[in-house]
Parts: structure tokens; sequence; C-alpha cells
């Protein structure tokens, strides 16, 4: 099970890549808003919890100032993804960037790349399959289905010439 | 009552700066380590128990992915004044100068300067010195001490020529 | 009171949310158009006699080069709060971010992110809560719906799904 | 069993603090130069051949145009760690941080700060303990050791004063 | 024969500009998407090929993480031509940029400005042109034509006046 | 007559090279220390003042949230010049380029390069020569002494190699 | 007279408000476009001719790795204002700013802020307004339009409430 | 025969590098200081008889706003590789970077990395090997070379542990 927090349901419409991602890799999730500077204390109970509770990984999306991924890591000893998602009135995505990226030694927190919530998704689903053949296997055939992607790109290529 | 929190005892050497300038203007202060990363309970607590503890202004200095400064500002309605620490392995600063500023709506830090400490403990004193005469009027006297110093660096500046 | 000023009366569209803040909190405040490159007498003459006119707080914005925080911050005991504002022509905000952010020792703005203007407005109310326990019960409350929209999102997000 | 690889002998300096880690919370690794640039057919074996290897995790380390990282995971399905390295000529560490962030949809690389291996490593035990109680167990000792590191820091700062 | 690669064909709306600006020189080129991130195999046999097939210069475009240029450059002794192209979602095409640019030594990539497969053409030209009079004549033509342009501006600004 | 201005008498070792410069070209100066920040209304004065003091241009070099360059612009209908200073605590020059380069529409500031100070003089020069015939033959000997410092240049490299 | 001259016509858009602004003070100005990479003799002849044509000041703007106003500010003593311009695949106006910004000692370019050929015009009217008191006694009229059109601001603001 | 230019006898620490790789693939070069700022002239010269002197590619080394490369690019069809250099005073070599690399359309320079002038040596040769076998060999070779330098570092890498 893999556990999908952000910071505001504005934030879904990138965060729900993530979802899609684990569903079409058959991995189980549940999604929430937990907000590090509205519900701090919400945010300490789900990472503490998030363990026990039977989560695998969790991955966090926030934007601006995100808190969220690093908090939630200093919560836990569950990996956590963290998403980057550029907000409005963010400095073209730097400040959401930093704030989850460069976190200090000690509380790691896996970085993705800006609104890349496609590959929290993907890469929840590594870490799964790490220890989980049956994924790792369901993982092996969506790489094979991105080399058939690029086939058929070169055979619209060839069309469009 | 001042509050001054940091993040690792690395960052004293800024953070001092807050406390010289608060004692040279005569207002009591704290000063702890208080680390959002290693220990977020005792951050949690320290949030919300700073108002009854009769604390007026929370200053908190951080380095890289700094988020001490905006989690306490969602624990507290005191006002937090956020010093942004050049840490070493930080990209030149922007890490810890964007996790401060660039909070969401709702909950904002009054972020000061890249090791701006000593500007932090002067701001304290104004947001003190904004309801006490007393203190704005020692703040009066300090500004009238950086003119003088002006003064004396043109004398300096012809002595040199 | 709190007094409000921008540099320019298109800066009115972002400014405007930190009247709205203190609005709903409960606050009194002015609001003019002060510039420091059109305007500059005028701009001293409103910062030496910001305390006397009982202002408590100043909110200053403005974009590109921008000068009015910080100068009306030279020219009083007043803490001011810094509003930078993405205006046309800006280099990504860096511009008036940097202009208000990086004062030098002795001179601080409480700087909030950019086109923060709302949290402005909450920052000079904690100003003024620090030392009103009616204004600080206002803020305690607004605190309380922040995490109310919260569950809220939550109760939205699970029918959207 | 984790991979640890880096693209020159110069990056040991940085890396072996993912090694440092790994041993500290008791998990087996290996450790090698793989050049993307200089050796890109050994990176291609190194990356297909992992998973059959026994490998879980891999930790890859770059300076500069830093493609290590990236490539390797284009070529397994294990989770993969990036650790951008400050190189010299680097323009300030933007360059490794962006060449390992900033991967398209279908490719993640779990990306830590700038310099950061030692929390590369510990994210490697986070992903083994997701599915291993043993190595849970010692992360969670290890975040207690945190927490008392800010104890004694706490102690030091109130005789310093 | 030049060739012309790209990670995707949604950057064939750039490298066009490539394949157009060969065909105004009288230059043969052939255009292909190879991705290095989701066929890096085919990506090693068309760099270890490319010279042995006859190509005598390659361009390659790529966006954010942009391994593609610098990987072909690795497996062949051809000079090559890196684009590096705004992607939706790049951090202001810096990832691109920087991910090209910055080519650890011994295996350069001759990077042209950001989005500019125009001059990557013409660049590819110039390499040819550099031992071929017949090329290097129709450069010179080209390059008289946008003095013509200039004359033509000069003109039409006249006109507006 | 050119006035010299700078924020603090630490600007100095980077100033004089302004006054160094004039002095080359024959050009009598005078140097002050005006602080926007300490002294704002000696600045008024000094801005205010200027023209009917004889001066023909300004040169006002600040670090930091540099604004002595843009408010002494607002002050005078004289050319401004502004010197970037990176100063201790800067974001690598950022603020202070910014803070003096992006003025508003109405009110310019001649902007010279990071520490560009020498150029200022000369600019300074330029401006007073572009009416002054003899201030302009000074400039062409300048320039020819350039040229000759390639000359000399090109000599020691034949004899290093 | 005043030359005013741009890398390409598209950069009309920004640089006739050089000439607006020139007009508005009486000033007469001639314009072309010059390129430094398509007409490079023509730039040099451009150079090397304006102070005997007459030319008092020059001003350049030009987009990307604008080389234009440095180039000119090379082949002659007049001062040169350089302008930036935002061009497309320009990244953010940077490659604008610090190609004319960042001249070396000996060349100095009086830059202005980006897109600002507003304040190109009035800068060249500074310069000749140095030692012309018609011209000096004009922009003291513009500068106390720009207080009244912050009056009139502040009288819409009045209304608005 | 390549012809390597500098703007400064200072840059040669970091050209004489273009030398050295040309030197070790047995390609001769000549090598001059050629000033952009100092002598356009003599830079126009260079430009427009390179090829007819026998050049068959330039090496164009700059700091700062560096305007050599694409100024020599603009007076010739022959391809030009420039170098950025950081030099002091440069905002973290940005400024070069980004004059070199952002090239208008129609006249590219094929730019590398900062202080990259090894690679600029090894692209020259390239361009050469391009239509030279005997040349195409050695760069074989000294790729070979790039190899085994790899398997030395693990062997030391082995003996370190």
């Amino acid at each position: 099970m893999v556990g999908i927090i952000m910071g505001s349901l504005s934030d879904l419409r990138i965060m729900k890549e993530a979802g899609d991602a684990l569903e079409e890799l058959g991995i189980a999730f549940e999604i929430e808003v937990v907000s590090a500077h509205r519900t701090p204390e919400r945010m300490v109970e789900y990472g503490r919890s998030a363990r026990e509770r039977g989560l695998k990984v969790i991955i966090a999306g926030a934007g601006g100032a995100a808190h969220l991924p690093g908090m939630v890591a200093s919560l836990t000893t569950l990996p956590v993804i963290g998403v980057p998602i550029l907000s409005s009135n963010s400095i073209d995505g730097w400040d959401s960037v930093l704030s989850i990226l460069q976190m200090p030694g000690g509380v790691p927190v896996a970085t993705v790349a800006l609104n890349g919530a496609k590959n929290a998704g993907i890469l929840a689903a590594q870490i799964i399959g790490a220890s989980n053949d049956e994924v790792a296997a369901r993982l092996a055939d969506y790489k094979e289905s991105l080399k058939e992607k690029v086939v058929e790109m070169n055979r619209d290529l060839k069309k469009s010439i």
C-alpha cells in the first residue's frame, strides 16, 4: 500500500498521475490532503502511524515552500518520495524543488522532477518491486512498453515526412 | 521575551547576532536548538506552547531545506521571523531563502536577508516596540547611531584620501 | 492601525489582499500609493510621521527594483512588511524579491512571498496580536478555519474519486 | 545488497559517505567507478545485470552534466538513487542537480541533495527497510540517535552561553 | 550525411528546423527518434555505427534531463551537436541547457542555444564545409542573405515611421 | 565634476577604481559615503542639490538590496551610474545587480557590471565627453592604449610558448 | 542627436519607446536596424562614424546573446546605452541582460532594465541635459509629471474603495 | 590548422588546455589574443581572413559579456567553438555561458562547458576528423584511453578500500 498525500486539493491535478501510475502497475494506494502548514498535528499523526498502518512508501507533493515531504520524512522510517509542484506565485518552481531536495543529512527525501507525480508513482512501484518479483515483472513490461512507444513514434515520423 | 531557535548548533555562529542585537536593545530572549527534522515533536511542543510561555516573537534560523521557521509559524499565532542560513552544501543559499520565504497563503514567515540574524533581532525589537514606547525610544537611538557611523566613515574617508 | 502603501496603482490588484486579510481579522488600515522613485519626498514624510500618526505596522508592496519597503524601513522604527510584486518586465520576480529581502544590517524588512500580500496582512495582525489578546484570539480562530478547509478538501477529494 | 557507482574516482570523497551510512545501518554494498561517458557499454552491462546479480537498490553519483543516474535508471527496474556532486567547473552545482532530477516521465531517479551521499545511503536502507523489519528497527534507532544529538547540542549551547 | 535524432516525437516541432536548414544548404540528412531513457540499447547501436554508416555529424535534441546528446557523444568520434529543447515541466530550459552543455573533459558536445535547431543545422553544414568548398560557398551565400534581410528590414522600418 | 557616493566605507575598495579612472581621464570628482538606509535625509539632500552644486554625473555604488543609485536617480535630473557591489552575504551579487538595474519606467539608472567601478568612471567621462572635445580626445587616447595592451599581450604570449 | 539601433526589426516593438521618450523630451533621433551578427561591418562603420556624424549618445537594443551594445561601445568614445530585450527562446531574459551588462574593464555599456527602452530614452536625455539647461528643464518638468501621476492614482484609489 | 583566440592573456591559463588537446591529437594550431572590445578591427580581420589563411576551425574563449566567439562566427563560414571562461567579477560564469550560447538564428557558436577548453580542442579534432580518417583513428585511440583510465580508477579504488 502506498500513501499519497498533498498539501492542497489544488495539487490533485498533478498528484493524480501518481495514482494513475500505481494503478497501472497494480499497486494499491490511498490518497489524502495533509497540509504541513494548516494541519501540522494531522501531519505528525500521519507520519508517525504510516508504517504500522501498513504503508510501504509515502508520496508527498507540495508547492512553494514545500515542507510536507521533508516533515513527513522526519516522522517515519519509510521511504518518502517528494514531488515538487509548480504552484501559482511560485518563482518558476525553484522554491518547491529546493525545499524538497535540499534535506539535511539524516533525513532524505527521494525527490523527482518538477510536477513529476507520474515518476513518483513508478518509483514507489520500483521500491516495492525491489523485493517483490511480481511487481518487478510488471515494471519490466512497462519498460518494454516505453520502447514500443518509440517504435511507434518512428512510424509516425516516417509518415509525416 | 523573544524565543530564538535554530536547526543545529552549527547555526549559532550566525544566530548569536540575533541575541546580540536584542541584548543591545534591552530585550530578554531565550535560545535553543530545535530541529524540524530531528526533533519534530519537540518543535510542535515549542510552537504550541510559545505564546502561553510568554514569548512575543519567535526568531527561527535554518539552512538548506529550511522548514523550521515555516513549521513553527504553522503552530503559533505569534509572529515568526525566519533567518535563511548559508550552510555547507547549500546551493548558494537559494535553498534556505526560498524554503523560508515562499510560504503559502495563511501562514506567513517574516523573512530577513541571508545570514541576516542581526536584522532578525532588530525586527523582533521593532515588533515589540510597536506597542512599547520604551523599546521604540531605544530603536530611535539605535537609528541615530547608524547615522553617526556614516559621519565617522566620512571622517575616515577624508583621512584616507 | 496598519498603513498599506504600494509603488503604483497597478499593484492594487495584489495589495488589496492585504487589506482583505486585515478586514477579516478586524484590524483598521489605511491605503495609499507612495512611490519611492516618483514621490521620494512624500515617502520620506510618510515614513517619518508613521509612528506619530498612530500606525503600528507598515505594509509596503513594490515590483522590479523595489525600493519602497526598504526605504520606508530606513525612515521609521515601526516594523515594515515588504511584499515583492511580480510586475511586467520583471525577471521572474527575482528583482523584487531580492531588492526587498537583502537589506543591510541595521534596517530589516519583514519580507513575505512573491505576491504574498494576504500573508502580509496576516503577519501585520500577528504583530499587533503579539500584545493584544483579542487580535490573538481572532488569529487562533483563523488558524482553526485553515484546518477546517483541509477537512472540507478531503470530503471533496473522496467525492471526486 | 546495494550497488554504489560513481562517474569518477574523484567522486569517492563524497560517495564514501553513502557506504559509511549503509555500513552503520548494517547493509552490504559494493562500490565501483562506472562512467556514463567513458565506459558507456560497461554502464549498460551494469544496469542490465543489476537485479539478477542480487542488487536491491543502486546509488549513482555524478557531477556536471550528470548522466549516470538517469542512464542506469533506464536500464533497470530497480530503484536508482541519484547523488548530484559539486564538481570543479560546475556552475554552482545546478548542472548536476538538474541533470539528475529532471528525468522524463517513465524513468524516475530518486534524487537527494547536492553532495547528499549520506542521505542516499539512508534512503537505500529505507527502501530495503520498507519490507525488512530488522532494517526498519535499525532505522528507528538511527532516528532516535538524531534526537539525542539535538539534546547534546542544547547541553553544549547552555555551557557556551 | 547528417544524422538528426531526438528524444521524443514531440521534439520534432523544434528539430525539423535543423532539417530545413540542412535542406536549404543542400546537405542530406536522416531523422529518427532515439530515446536515451526509453531505448538505451538502440542509442548505443546508433552511436556506435554512426561513422561507418557514413554520417559526418550528429545533431541530437532533447529536453529536461537531456542525456541523448552527451551519451551519443560518448559512443562515437563524430562531432555531436546538442540542441537543448524547452519541454513542458522544464525549469525554464535550464535543465536541458546544463545537461547538454556541461559535459566532462574528454567528451564534448557542441551545444547551441535553447531551441536552436536551426543553428544546429547551419553548424553541421559549417563542419562539413570546413573541408568542402562547395558547401562553404553555399554558406557564404547564406551569410550574404542574412545581410540582405537587414537591408530589407531598414526599408520596412523607414516605411513604418 | 563627478560625484561618487557609496553606501558604506567598505565599498571604497571597489569604488576607488571609479576615482582612479576619472583621474586618469583628467576629470575632477568628489567622493562621499551616503547611505540610503542609514542617512536617508542626507541622501535626499545630496540628490536634490547635485545639479546646482555643479555635478554633471553621479556614480553610486552599493551592495545587497542596493537602493542608493535608484533613489538618487529619483531625486535629480542628472544621469546616475549605478555600480552593483558584491558584498558579504550577497546571493552571488544577484541582489545588487537586480536592485540597481531593474528600475521602473521614468527613472533610469545607467548600470555597469558587478564591481564595475572602473567602467563607471569611464562612462562618466564618456557622458561628459559627449559635449566636451577635450575629454573625448582623452577617451580616444585611452581606447588606443587598450589596443596597445593587446599587442603587448601577444608579445608576451609568443615569449611564453 | 541620439542614434537608436537594434539587432532586428522585431525589436522595434520595444525600441520605439526610446524614440517616444526622446520625442517627448524634444530630442532629435535617428533609428536603424544594425545587426552585430548579420551586418558586422555595417556595425563597425556605424560605431566608428557615430561621433563625427554628430551623435551624442547611442541607444542599442538586442536580445539573446546581445552583442550589439558592447560591440558598438568598443567602436566609439560616445556613451552607449544598452537595452536588454526579452526575445523568443530567451532564457527568461538573463541572456540579454548579462551579455549587455557584464562588459569588461575599459568598455562600459550603460545598461537599463529588461525591455527598458523608455528609460534608455530618458537616460539619453539626461546625458544631453548634463550640459544643456533647456533639456534639463524639460527633464525637471517630466519628473514633476511623474509626481502628478501618483496624485491622480491616489484620487482613483479613493474612488475605487 | 586550428586557430585559438582569447579575449585576454589572463585566459591563457584555461585556453592552453585546448592547445594541449590538439597537440595530443596531432593537430597543428596557432594561438593569439584577439579582443572583441579592445581590438574590434583586428577581430574583423581575423574572422574575415580565417578560411583563406587555411584555418579549418576557430576556438574562441572569453569571459564576462563574452562577445568574441559570436562576433567571429558572424565573420566567417568556418565552425567556431566557444569556450565560456569564469573570469573574476563574473556572476558565477552565467554571463559568459549565456553570451556565447544564446546566439540568434543564422550564426551558431558550438559552445562547450564553462572553462571547457580541453573539450574545445577535442571537438575541433572531431570536426577535422569528420573527413580525415587519420585524425578519426587518433580520436578512437583517445576514447580507448578514457576507458582505460576508468579501469585504473577501479584498481585504485579496490586498493583504497
